[in-house]
C-alpha cells in the first residue's frame, strides 16, 4: 500500500490515531462490512435468496483474509472506485451466492455507507481526544478559579482576569464543539438508492432494504437516497472545521502563555534544544495548531464540493474522499497533540503575579470565578 | 459612504436584498439600537441612573438622523472599530445623560451583539429565497411525479428516473440547508463581557444585565461571554457554506438541463443574445452558481479566524466583519438568484423523452414516484 | 449604489483607497474606455467605418457624463453583465455611429480588457504601498543593523540576532512580493475573441485589431484569446495571496513585538482605551493582519473557477469579478495599513537589551549585520 | 509506516507515482542526503574536520540501510521534527566523526532544504504528466484544426469554431501552467541559517558554507536565510494550484463533451457498468477533476501560513508540510489522469457535424484554424 506522502510527518501532527481508522484496511473493511449485511439485509425482503447469503459470507471471510487493499486498490482505478472490482471479487468467490451479491445497490451506496462506518470510527477517536482535552481545560478551571493573571486584549496587558476563566473558555469551546460534532456524525444515515437512485432494481422493497441494511450497520435510516444531496457532507466538515478552530484558539493560548517573556505555562514535556538548553519548546501545543491549520483549506474543499450534479457527479463526489480523510486526520491530530499539552499542562502562578503587576498594581479581586463556576456547572 | 468594490456587481449576482441589510446605514442602527439597549438593560440593574437613559435615547436619536456612516467610519480607523468613536458621540450627545452610555461594556460587546442582530436580518431574507427556492422545487416535483427521464451518472445516461424525483433532490437539500441555517442564527446570543471579559465593571450585576440585554433585544441569553470562543461563528458561516452548497447543486443542473442537446429545462426569462438569437442562456441559475462559488473560500477564512488569542483577537476578530458580511452576501446572492430560476422554470417533457429514448428504449415504469411523495410528505 | 456590505469597515481594514480604483464609478469609465478603444482599433482596420467612431465618442462622452452605474447595474441583471446593456446604450447614443459600437466582440472581451484595466489601477496603488512598506522596513533595518535583540523560534527566546536583520527579513519579503506582483500585472493582456473565439465577425482583421485595441490601451498583446484559459487570472490571484501573505507575517511580528511583556517596538499611534490609559494597541498592524487574512480564502475561490468550460463559462467566469475584486481589497487593505504601522515605528532597544538578558546574559556580538548588508545592498 | 489515510484511494485518483518521490523512505533519504551534504560543505570551509566526513558518510549509508522511517518518524514527535533525532542518530553513528554532524545548521535548514529536493522530484513527474498533456492536446489540435465544432457559451450552443481551436486552448493553458511550475520549482534555493537565522555558528564562513551546500545539493544559492521569509512557498503553492486548474478546465470539457448526449469524444478505455452496457464513463477526466478540487484549499492552506511569526514560526511551519506534501499529490494525480484521458482521446467529428446542425445550418468556414497555427507555433 503506497505511504501517500505525510508518513513521515503523521505522528508529530498527531494523526497516527485516527490514521488507523481511515487506512487502506480499514477502507477494506468497511466495504465488505457494507456488502455483507446488505446481503442479509435484501435477503430479510425476499430480494435474494437467503441460502445464499452464507455464501457471501465465506466469499466476505476470505477477501478480508486474503485480498491485499493494494490490489484492490490498483483495480479501483478502471472504474474509479474500489466497490466496482471488489464486487466482481466478492461475486467470484461467492460461487453459487453469486447472485446475493451487491444486490439493488450502486458503488455510492457501498462507498457512502462505508465512509460514514469509518468517519464513526474515526470521530470516536476525536471525541475522545476533545474530550480528553476538555476534562483537562476543565480541571485546570477548577484548580485555577482564583488564580489571578491578567487579562490581554488585542496583544497587550488589559485588565484582570483569573486563569481559570480562561481554562473554563477553553473547555466551553472544547465542549460545544465536540457535542455538535458528536451529533452531527450519529446522524449519518445509510445511503441505498441504487444505479439511479430511485431504488428500482429492488422495487418494491427498496426502502425496507435500506431500513434493513441501516438497522444491521446500526445507522440512522434514511429518508431518502441522498446521492446528490450532500448537505451532510458539508455539516460534517464543518463539525470538524469547528473542532479544529476550539482547538486552535487553545493551543494558540498555549503557545502565547508559553512565550520566554510570559512564562505562565509550561508543556509537562515540552521539547528541548541541544544547542539551547534553556528553550521549553510547546511542541505539542504548536504541532495541535498546524495540524488544526489544515482544516480551513478542506472544509471549503468540501464544501465547494457541493454541486454534485445529475445523479451521480463526475467529480465533485470523488474530489470527497481525500478531503474528508484528511479533514479527519488534522481536527484528529489537532485534538490528539492538544490533549497532550494540556494534560499535565504546568501553570505558574508566580509568573502569572509578576505579568499582572506590569500594568495592574492594585488588582481589585476579580469576579471571574463566578463565570468559572457557570461554565463548569453547564457542561454538557 | 465608499462603494466597496462590487456596486456594478452586486445586482446581477443576487446580492442586493441581503446588501441593504449589512450595509453601513445597517450597521449604525445596529450598533445604536445595542446602545440604547444596553442603557435600559443596566439601568433596570441599577448599573446607571434610569433617568440618565432618557438622555442617551435622545442623543441615540439624533445620531441617527444626523451621522453620516461614512463619518463614523472614518473615525473608526483610529481604534479599529467603530464603537469606540460612536460612544464618544453618544456621550458627548447625551449631556448629563454621559455616564448611562456604554455602561459596563467593551466594545466587542456592542460588535457582536450588533453583528447577531444583522446576521438575524439577513438570515430572513435568505431563508425566504431559500424557502421560495425549496417551495419551487416542490411544486416541480409534484407537477412531474411521474414525468419520465433519463437519470444522469458520472456525466452518461444511465437508467431511467423521473424528472419529479430529480426536483424532490432539490427541494430536500434546500429544505435541510434552510432549517440547519435558521437554527444556528436563532441560538445566537447576546454578547456581554466587559472589558476583560470577566464582567467586572458591572459586578454584581453583569449576568442580570446581560440577560436584560437579550431580553431587550430578543436574542438568545448568553451562557457566559464568547468573545473568543468563536465556535457559534464558525457555526454560522456553516450553514451559510451549506446553503450556498445547496443551491450550487439546483443551479448546476439546471445549467446542464437547459444545454442546447439536451433542452430538457428552460428558465422563465432567459438571457439572450443579440447576435445569436437561439441561445436560452440560464442566466438566473449561472449567476447562482457564481455567487455560490464564492462562499466555501469564505467560510475557510472564517473557521481559520478561530484562533482568537488571549481575550480579544489581534486580527482574527476583525476579520470575522468582511468575511461574514461577504458570505451574506454570497450565499443571499445564490439563493435569491436560484429563486428567480426555479420559480416558472419550463419543463419539456418531449425533450426528456427524446433524450430517455436514447439508451433506454423501452423504460420500465419508474418507482420514482414514491420516493418524491417521501421527499413531500415530509417536508419541514 | 448598494453600499455592498463592508463600507463601514473599509476605512479601518485599509481597503477605501483601492475600494475607489475598482468601485462601480470606475467599471464603468473601464468599460466605456474599452468600447472607445475598440471602435478605434476596428476602424484603423477597415472593419467599420472611421466617420462612425467620432459618434461613438460622443456618444461614450455622453454615458460618461449621464448614466448612472446604479441603472447600468440593474440593467445587467438580465443578461449577467453590464456590457450588454451598455452596449445597447452606446449604439443608441451613436446614432449614425451604432454600426461602429461593440465590432467584432463579445461581452467578455470588454468585461476582461477592463478587468485589466482596474487591476492595474488596483496593483498601482498596492504596489505603492507595499514600496513603502519594504522602505520603512529597509530604513529600520540600516538604523538597527546592530542593535542587539533576542531571535525567538517555536516562541521561546532562542539566541541573539539584531533588529536590523528582523527588518531586514520583512524587507526582503516584501520586496519581492511587490515585484512578483508587479511583474504578473504587467503581463495581462488584452481580451479579444469574438462571440466564439474565434476571431469570425472580426475575420481576417481580428489579430490585427486585437493588437491595435492592445496599443491603444497600452496593454500587452494577446497571444490568442484566453476566455476561458485563465492561468492569468490563477497568476493573479497568487500573487496578490503571496503579497498579503508578507504583510501578514510582518504586521504579526509587529503586534507580538509590541506586546506588553514584550514592548520591543510601538506604532507611532496606537489605539487607545479610554478605560485603560496603558494600553497602546498595535491596531495599524491589527488591521493589516486582519485585511491579510481575507486572502487565501479568496485566492482558492479564484484558483476553483478555473474550470472556465466550453467557450465561456457559466458560473466560474462571473465569479471571479467579485473574488478577484476583494482580493484586491484584502491585498491593499493589509499594504495599506501595515505602511501606517511601520512607517514611524517605534524601536526600544534598552527594551530589546533587558529581554536579550533573560537567556542570554553575554551575547557574542551579533554576524547578523553582514545578512543586513547583503539585503540591503540586493534590493530590487 | 503508516498509511496515511488515502492509499486505497492515491492509484484511482493518480496520486501514486507522486506519493513515491515524498514519502517517508524519500523524506528519510533526503534528509541524510542534505546532512551529508552539509558535512561536506562545511569540511571544504574549515568549520569541520576534514577527515571526520568520511565517518559521517559511513553512518549515514548505515542508517539509510538500516533505519525504518517508521521509527524515526516516531521519534520526531518529541521536538516536532524528524531532524533532531536524525542529526542524534548520525552523531551516535558517525563515533569519531560526531563533530562533524549538522555543523551550524538547525533543524529548520535541512527540512527546508530537504523539501526542495522532494519538491524537485515531485516536480519533475508532474511536469512530466503536463507536458504529455499538453502534447496530446496539441496532436488533437493539428489532427482537428479544420474540424467543424459547435463552440459553447453559458451552457448553450453558440456559433461554429474547430474542434482543433477547443484543444489548443487546452494545450495552451498546460504549457503554460509547466513553464510556470518549472521556473518556480528551478528557482527554489537552499536554506542555511543556523539557529538564530544569523549564521552565527558558521561564522565567518557561514554564506561560503550555504553556496557549497547548494552546490553540492544541485540547487540555486540563496541570498540570505527564507527561515520566515515563506514568499517562496507561497508562489510555489500558487503555481501547483494554477497547474491543477489547467488540468480541471480541460478534464471539465472531456466530461461535458463525452456527455451521451454530445459524445463528440470518448476515452480510449472509459470506465464500464456492469449492469449498465451503454455507458462510457470518461473515468480519468472524472478522476482528474476530483484530484484538481484538493488543490485550491491547500494553496489557501499555505498562503495562510505565511505569517511565520519571530524567527520560526510555532505552527504555521510545521503546517506546510502536509498541505505541501497534499497539493504535490493533488496537482499531480490531476496531470496523470488527465494524461490517460487525452492520449489516445477520441474524437467524433460525425457528432460534432451533428450537433452543429442543430442551431448553425449553414456554417461559414471557420477562422479558427489560424488561431491553432498560432498556438502550436508558439509553443514553449
Amino acid at each position: 500500500m503506497p505511504d501517500t506522502g505525510i508518513g513521515m510527518l503523521a505522528p508529530l501532527l498527531g494523526s497516527d490515531r485516527v490514521a488507523r481508522t481511515v487506512d487502506a484496511v480499514a477502507w477494506l473493511t468497511a466495504l465488505i462490512d457494507v456488502e455483507v449485511a446488505l446481503s442479509h439485509a435484501a435477503a430479510a425482503h425476499g430480494l435474494v435468496d437467503a441460502a445464499a447469503v452464507a455464501h457471501v459470507e465465506r466469499a466476505a471471510a476470505a477477501l478480508r483474509a486474503d485480498l491485499d487493499p493494494a490490489v484492490l486498490a490498483g483495480e479501483a482505478v478502471e472504474g474509479g472506485n474500489p466497490v466496482i472490482p471488489l464486487a466482481r471479487r466478492l461475486r467470484a468467490a461467492a460461487g453459487p451466492g453469486a447472485p446475493a451479491v451487491h444486490p439493488g445497490a450502486t458503488s455510492q451506496d457501498v462507498m457512502d455507507t462505508a465512509l460514514v462506518l469509518l468517519v464513526r470510527t474515526a470521530a470516536d477517536v476525536i471525541g475522545d481526544d476533545l474530550a480528553a482535552c476538555a476534562d483537562a481545560a476543565a480541571a485546570l478551571a477548577a484548580a485555577h478559579r482564583d488564580t489571578p493573571a491578567i487579562a490581554r486584549t488585542l496583544g497587550q496587558q488589559a485588565l484582570p482576569t483569573t486563569f481559570g476563566l480562561v481554562a473554563a473558555g477553553w473547555c466551553a469551546g472544547l465542549d460545544r464543539a465536540r457535542v455538535q460534532l458528536g451529533s452531527v456524525v450519529a446522524a449519518l444515515p445509510v445511503q441505498f438508492g441504487g444505479s439511479a437512485g430511485t431504488l428500482a432494481a429492488s422495487y418494491p422493497h427498496g426502502p425496507a432494504v435500506a431500513d434493513a441494511l441501516a438497522d444491521r450497520l446500526g445507522l440512522p435510516r434514511q429518508d431518502v437516497p441522498w446521492h446528490t444531496e450532500r448537505t451532510r457532507i458539508g455539516e460534517l466538515a464543518a463539525a470538524l472545521g469547528v473542532a479544529a478552530g476550539a482547538c486552535a484558539k487553545v493551543a494558540t493560548d498555549v503557545v502565547l502563555l508559553s512565550a520566554t517573556e510570559v512564562g505562565e505555562v509550561a508543556e509537562a514535556a515540552p521539547g528541548d534544544s541541544s544547542s539551547m538548553p534553556h528553550k521549553r519548546n510547546p511542541i505539542a501545543a504548536i504541532t495541535a495548531r498546524a495540524s488544526a491549520r489544515r482544516a480551513p483549506g478542506l472544509v471549503a474543499t468540501l464544501l465547494a464540493a457541493s454541486d454534485h450534479e445529475h445523479q451521480r457527479a463526475a467529480g465533485p463526489w470523488h474530489a470527497e474522499w481525500p478531503a474528508l480523510t484528511d479533514l479527519l486526520l488534522a481536527t484528529g491530530g489537532a485534538a490528539a497533540r492538544l490533549r497532550v499539552s494540556l494534560v499535565g499542562l504546568g501553570v505558574h502562578p508566580g509568573a502569572m503575579a509578576r505579568n499582572l503587576a506590569l500594568t495592574s498594581p492594585d488588582p481589585a479581586p476579580s469576579h471571574a470565578g463566578d463565570l468559572v463556576d457557570r461554565v463548569l456547572a453547564r457542561r454538557p
